[in-house]
């Protein structure tokens, strides 16, 4: 198998667009029918209707889009039955094409980051995704094992950089020996990106930078040129195509944007509801991702792709 | 059911000790005959030999120490299957009166991060842990959510402060505004738990600050004074019993010390496997965590339990 950054840009390449959906169900707004409300409380009726509702998002997305991350957490909160269905969802979204980003932000030390590693990353591990995002507050000892485990794996990081949260600034933001903290992660996780190339110019270890943060994206795209961004943010946290557009490089390669709540729950968004109404839950996910697709097209490099 | 930093502080002084004792099941290192080497590789008979691996060791330290600390990266290593047997364990432990503090060190913004504490704190949550550790990277926002669940469900967290691997200096020990990181992170950690106090007084949100950095305990305990300390790093990583005597307040409070391999792995450890024999694990098991408390209550404030 090809590594994980030369699978990411054949990805883009094919489908012409950097567009990461995020799939992160909430019981309390699935559309109507998927979930029995007196089955709200039921772990298994919930993780079943999870299933089915992201099944039906990668449905829609394959082939459209190069890529799905799903986030644990929406799973991980329904208990074991969550998991089983993150489990199946990951292989699901693979079948259909699509590259999966996991969003578990994991971290911790030595053997216990191994195992971490292990578990999630390649499409031989128990979970099997192609690629899983860390975060970094234990250090580089802690993100050595994920780099490791990759490697071998023929899977991915992204390491949490500069978030797209105001609250990231408490400590990402704060200055250390004439920089922010953010830029002392960045300046680490470039060294490891650029000791990991593929055949494309990236490495196997990228970044999550916000679309909130437009002047950051440009100054880290700046000095990360081989480091893949996850950039979260966009849409429901006001993030644009315009602020997003110094995330790529001149190719229109670099970047993939993250949409979740956007794309899909835009039944419940004003000019989709109207258009296709409760029902048509699927076409409003469709309608969605394709003006996600087009404004990445019209206002950022993405359009040279 | 009465607030987290009470209980556990009513834990501790009924076993007299503040000894929290790690689950980290790994497959190569369980005992002889929990585990066939020809299922090594199917995660339904590696998840229930971890749950009976673990289940024994509950019944040998129920009553003896206040906490257990399961590790979610060894569970969710194997995959769906490894993630009910970890349910299970913490159902179990509380069944034999332990308090379960979920090693997961997870965090996330906003809704994300309340999905996670919704599934993890508190005994009616999906997992039903007592407490979680928690990675500050992305700022009080991604706090927050935690705080606010664990006072509603009756949990804690524990929010990584100064962790006791080597590579946590990256990022924890770089001064800003004249204070490293750590300090930083400290003093918000102790505004919440000053914020939050039971009874006892001691708050919800608690710091984990590693037994390698004896220095750094003795400057933390004191300006942290409402902050439960968890401490990993004695045993196997090297801190000894006087590393982690400033960890305690003068009545020998405020602090639960883990130890995961020195305990769970005595069997294979020379002075307990000489003694007891690869067959008897669990009298290697009862052994070093009567080792343990003992050091504990000789040299550290811990012998006025």
């Amino acid at each position: 198998m090809i590594s994980f950054p030369d699978r990411l840009e054949s990805a883009i390449n094919q489908c012409h667009n950097p567009v990461l959906v995020g799939l992160d169900p909430r019981a309390d707004m699935l559309p109507e029918g998927l979930l029995d409300p007196a089955d709200a409380a039921r772990p298994e009726k919930v993780a079943a209707a999870y299933e089915r509702f992201c099944r039906e998002i990668i449905d829609v997305v394959a082939h459209k889009v190069p890529a799905v991350k799903p986030q644990a957490a929406f799973f991980e909160q329904i208990g074991p039955a969550g998991t089983t269905a993150l489990a199946n969802i990951i292989r699901y979204a693979q079948q259909q094409g699509l590259l999966v980003i996991l969003d578990g932000k994991r971290n911790d030390i030595g053997s216990t980051a191994t195992a971490y590693a292990q578990g999630y990353l390649g499409r031989e591990s128990a979970w099997g995704a192609d690629a899983l995002t860390v975060s970094p507050y234990l250090g580089d000892d802690s993100l050595e094992p994920f780099v490791e485990v990759a490697a071998e794996q023929r899977g991915g990081i992204f390491v949490l950089v500069k978030t797209s949260n105001p609250g990231g600034r408490m400590i990402q933001d704060l200055v250390a020996d004439g920089k922010p903290i953010y830029r002392h992660v960045a300046e680490y996780v470039e060294r490891l990106a650029a000791s990991s190339e593929g055949d494309c110019e990236y490495g196997i270890v990228g970044a999550v930078v916000g679309a909130t943060y437009p002047e950051q994206l440009a100054e880290l795209r700046a000095v990360m040129r081989h480091t893949w961004f996850l950039v979260p943010g966009f849409g429901s946290q006001g993030g644009t195509a315009a602020d997003v557009a110094a995330a790529f490089d001149a190719q229109g390669l670099g970047a993939i944007v993250n949409n979740s709540r956007g794309i899909i729950f835009a039944h419940s968004l004003k000019p989709y509801k109207e258009k296709f109404g409760a029902a048509r839950w699927q076409a409003a996910v469709e309608a969605a991702t394709c003006d996600m697709i087009e404004q990445l097209r019209t206002d950022t490099p993405a359009g040279k792709l």
